[in-house]
């Protein structure tokens, strides 16, 4: 694998794939499939399969637990061009990863893939790590200073972006092989059950590492809370454990969750949120039995509250609510608006000490959630999902990880998979610090415009022309419904049109590719030109 | 499949394996690994890797109801030679096995493999199809009359047996492929979630199935209570499901789960139970923070009192209850001397219901209590396990499935895999019906003598001498300790040396083979001479 690694370029081979974006058919070596069209890829072949473990190799009375992460890696056979894979239930408050990574420095190993659930501004100190040859490339986001780095091509291999969804389809169809799985654990016990529910550190849930757990050949829970076997209820399960370890902390409590989480108080934002809304009421998509995600930006969150007070004036009453939790949804729960809270992650206190007293506060792994290469998944059974954007064409293609100066700030998290609602919602400003947000030509094309249906801005709503049915309902309403071609010529008038961004033109300067939710690669990142 | 297993003697390749019983080495065509002795035979290979599937094919909006349970087996492709696989939690009340095959044999499909969790009384139908060629074999539990059936050489090929771990390990690894599984289920959605605590056939949990969710090519649940998405807490996840049924009933509640489980009301019984937990408690075995299998049967429940007294009195807790659960656990935990009950089947109305009620009440899955093929498991770490047993030689060996007369009448259940407990003890009279239990020559070897560490009988206590610290602690105890010698020679002079049970020396006479928990062959089964 390392020699492989350093013997290749980043990416090869570059075709025009069927959203006519140029991508490479090998990246880092190995070969990927370009994009080919909504619903068009079908896998062949079948899942990875991890190695056939026995009790033989595990002590008989479960106790794991090792000296220290160094020692655990060592006995995992810890070496060159290995890939570690991490979840981010931590947040900004994780002191795990940057760990790994310095433990692998001073083991002298080199070339490795680090592959999280997403990163954060605190795994910064990474790139001196991606610097001195420790990590190769990263298959996960690339937030904040990580992307910076990125982007103007610190990396010695390609980035791999993939989506929530994409990440635990590329581990169970083998695409995306797990070496050695670290997750860390706010309580588990010795035998490696854990749960991330309870503890100094606690976040929640850990159904971000449900993936890594299942299919890493090794497996090492990083705990700062040992608690006497069983750990119940588990939500991660002992029997897929190699090693535990103790160590004083595995996070930053208050980084790991806001102690609230907050609406917006801008206006202009607080009229998206409203449009939204009233668009919902009156497209009908608000009703009795709905399912919703709304997410946890200040936008979103107003756009929940507004649900809230609706379905309660109404008195109809949601059925699930999913995506990251918050203290609005544990709120709609509680008042009886809501059914059931699906939790993949959780962002606030509240919803930490909501998944311990409610029992319709269920733990949802990724795989139920999201992935694609799934016997069906919750995404296109959600009525309404609310999403953001860093910019939008007229074909309504989103993107949602580059911003115009093409810079990579911002990871795909659920994006790419919630836009497989039965409505995807954007609530956008038409320009953000007189930068456009609705564009002739986006950076990057995270997601197809088939799939994004209503975009709403302060300067009126635009309807995907193929929902005719939208179209049709919101005949006659009071919003001001206009089209994508409307909203960029009034943001050109209002700001000019954008320069182009300084990014490099050549295939050679491919900094990262994004996977689309089947495996394939929708788009392409390159350099940004200093 | 068909014309291997078709053309192939039932069993072939006949050798003495570690434990000096003659077993083959091809059974229906397929090698198979004759057992090498305790923790020797390591496996190589990898898990199973079923197709990889996508949400192309399946609804967008999650309706996988199909019209019938024969609409879905020809959606799913069912043909000749596969394997359905099959959950026994609706127990002697199951309305869905019987069907199953009905079907299949009117869709004129011929030799299906029958890989039920267990089965019981009310299978007997299937004897029809066993003779009209719709099942070529089982592998599974033999109980009652398809035991009957099997002994006297009616099954067109050689039964599997395994214990419970043993069937997830098997499914696990490839050596059984579940083609079709069908998953009863007492509340489902369309889209395939499903539970056992809810709806008129609620049996509690259904983690017998989740092997076949995660591991079979196709999955059919079959409810006679269809709910609105989501069906939450889930047990089984529809993402792993191809098509739902709704029939009319699924099971007869009454025949379910017992409205009351009881203890014995024997006195000879009373006394086993009252010196095994006497055992317990003066071996040191009952202490803080014990883990405990006592199992259903009357004298297993008789201890598990005295063991809920003793804590009470001594102010001490368990810290788990484990296998199958009764309102005599469910006590255990709401009175506060059990920490946590961890639930893999449930035996009684009242365990059903604090499923739901007790937070502390976990569904826990086969994989994790019982798989040998894991990165360990619960059974090692248990301190006390109670098991029954039809037959027990002087060298400590134990036989569960057959009896003296040859008959193969019982499943291996969880048997097997609680014998790795740091405690086994089996309480069996020292006769039944003027048959000894104590025999020289057991019929069929279960478990090996290693892994049974107390026997306990109306005539005495007899501890394995391999557990030299056991002997030390009892000594100066008032019970009776004895030796294997001591109480076979006692039975011997009650009952006199029973006669050879009249059982075929030939090998071409194999009814049945009997799996290890690594899946090695222990033992195999002859038929009976009518």
């Amino acid at each position: 694998m390392q020699e492989k690694l350093n013997m290749t370029m980043k990416c090869e081979n570059f075709v025009v794939n069927a959203i006519g974006r140029r991508v490479p058919t090998i990246v880092n070596g190995q070969p990927v499939i370009p994009y080919k069209g909504l619903r068009q890829h079908r896998p062949t072949g079948r899942k990875y399969a991890p190695p056939i473990p026995t009790c033989i190799d595990y002590p008989d009375d479960g106790n794991k637990v090792v000296s220290s992460l160094a020692e655990a890696f060592k006995r995992c056979g810890l070496k060159d061009g290995m890939t570690i894979g991490t979840h981010h239930h931590l947040r900004d408050g994780d002191l795990v990863n940057n760990t790994i990574f310095e433990i692998a420095h001073q083991l002298n190993v080199k070339d490795l893939v680090w592959a999280p659930s997403a990163s954060f501004p605190c795994n910064e100190p990474l790139i001196e790590h991606l610097q001195n040859g420790t990590i190769h490339h990263i298959e996960g986001s690339m937030n904040g200073d990580l992307g910076r780095f990125t982007s103007y091509g610190g990396m010695k291999g390609c980035a791999v972006l993939r989506s929530h969804g994409g990440r635990v389809q590329a581990i169970q169809d083998g695409e995306l092989k797990i070496d050695i799985a670290v997750i860390a654990a706010p309580s588990a016990d010795a035998f490696g059950n854990a749960t991330g529910a309870e503890g100094d550190s606690a976040c929640g849930v850990l159904g971000y590492s449900l993936a890594d757990m299942y299919y890493a050949d090794k497996v090492i829970v990083v705990t700062d809370n040992l608690v006497p076997f069983p750990c119940m209820p588990f939500q991660i399960q002992g029997n897929y454990v190699d090693y535990v370890v103790v160590v004083d902390k595995i996070g930053i409590p208050e980084k790991i969750v806001s102690g609230t989480t907050q609406v917006t108080k801008s206006p202009d934002r607080l009229l998206l949120a409203e449009w939204t809304a009233q668009f919902c009421v009156e497209a009908g998509l608000l009703k009795d039995g709905v399912g919703i995600q709304t997410g946890a930006g200040g936008t979103s969150l107003s756009v929940g509250l507004h649900f809230h007070e609706q379905l309660k004036k109404t008195g109809q009453k949601a059925r699930f609510g999913f995506g990251g939790t918050t203290q609005y949804l544990v709120k709609m729960l509680e008042e009886g608006v809501l059914d059931y809270i699906l939790d993949a992650q959780v962002f606030d206190l509240e919803a930490v000490s909501s998944i311990k007293r409610n029992i319709n506060h269920i733990d949802l792994s990724v795989f139920q959630a999201y992935n694609y290469h799934s016997k069906g998944n919750y995404t296109s059974m959600t009525d309404i999902v609310i999403l953001g954007a860093t910019e939008l064409d007229t074909q309504f293609n989103g993107n949602v990880v580059t911003h115009s100066d093409g810079l990579l700030l911002h990871g795909i998290g659920g994006w790419q998979n919630c836009l497989h609602a039965k409505c995807t919602i954007i609530p956008v400003p038409l320009f953000r610090d007189r930068i456009p947000v609705i564009v002739d030509n986006i950076t990057t094309l995270c997601g197809p415009g088939e799939l994004i249906d209503v975009v709403v801005t302060e300067r009126g709503i635009a309807i995907n022309p193929l929902r005719t049915d939208l179209l049709d309902k919101m005949r006659g309403t009071s919003l001001p419904i206009v089209t994508m071609q409307e909203l960029k010529e009034e943001v050109d008038a209002i700001c000019g049109v954008p320069n182009k961004a300084p990014i490099s033109a050549k295939d050679e300067d491919t900094v990262a590719i994004i996977k689309w939710v089947d495996g394939t690669v929708i788009d392409s990142v390159r350099k940004v030109l200093e």
